[in-house]
């Protein structure tokens, strides 16, 4: 299997509130997406995916608990000040503050944010993991 | 907020079984992992990351309902044939195998294998989104 995501789909329980939340923070669904039903976001390289969270648990062959399953996802940003930056934005978009931003015992600074879902996303400078010029993420060897 | 995941983390209960499962699937973490603690793979522009599913909590300010929680990941390949092999792969490394390979109502075809922690992975072919050469998924306009 290769190392790669191809797709992260995120349930959600009102698609209409989702990609508002999502458009306020900047994100333009594709135009493949189908209106009522799902929204594809291009990520370069991978795509995220709104979906009924039901018809995804069906689709999964799993079911839900309700709440956070266990995944989590996180957007790097170039600094501390950017981390806050983001914060702000998702605040502004409807989003609940899960933690305001802080530094890390890891050498560096994030904040949490909740969806509308509550889909929790760590915002993140990592000065470790340096950003390429298209904001994409590569581990130093 | 820019248009990206940097990082998907997967909450794991034995990360050691965890790390098995998948470098039996031919990932390989990066040497920035710790050892007994986090292992990152590269995904060529984000990070995959198994921690502990109750730090994963804790640090994402949320509370763990034990089961599924609204995310789904899926591995795109290149054939109807190419999601046999992964799922086989897969169920030979330990997965429990959701749903079999079969075609999709959206035109394609595709089967759910679920990793040692019930973390549902699609394999999936979507003829409508053609692969680059890295394996990448990028939506065509």
């Amino acid at each position: 299997m290769k190392q790669r995501v191809s797709l992260v789909t995120l349930g959600v329980r009102d698609l209409t509130r989702s990609l508002a939340f999502y458009r306020a923070l900047g994100w333009r669904e594709s135009s493949t997406s189908v209106d009522g039903d799902v929204a594809f976001f291009d990520l370069q390289g991978s795509v995220l995916a709104l979906w009924s969270r039901a018809d995804l648990a069906a689709d999964s062959t799993v079911t839900d608990s309700g709440g956070w399953g266990g995944v989590t996802l996180a957007s790097n940003v170039g600094s501390a000040a950017d981390v806050d930056d983001v914060l702000s934005e998702a605040q502004r978009a409807g989003a609940t503050i899960g933690r305001a931003g802080a530094p890390t015992e890891w050498g560096g600074y994030s904040g949490v944010f909740l969806d509308p879902d509550g889909h929790p996303w760590e915002v993140a400078h990592n000065p470790g993991w340096p950003l390429d010029v298209d904001g994409g993420v590569r581990i130093p060897a």
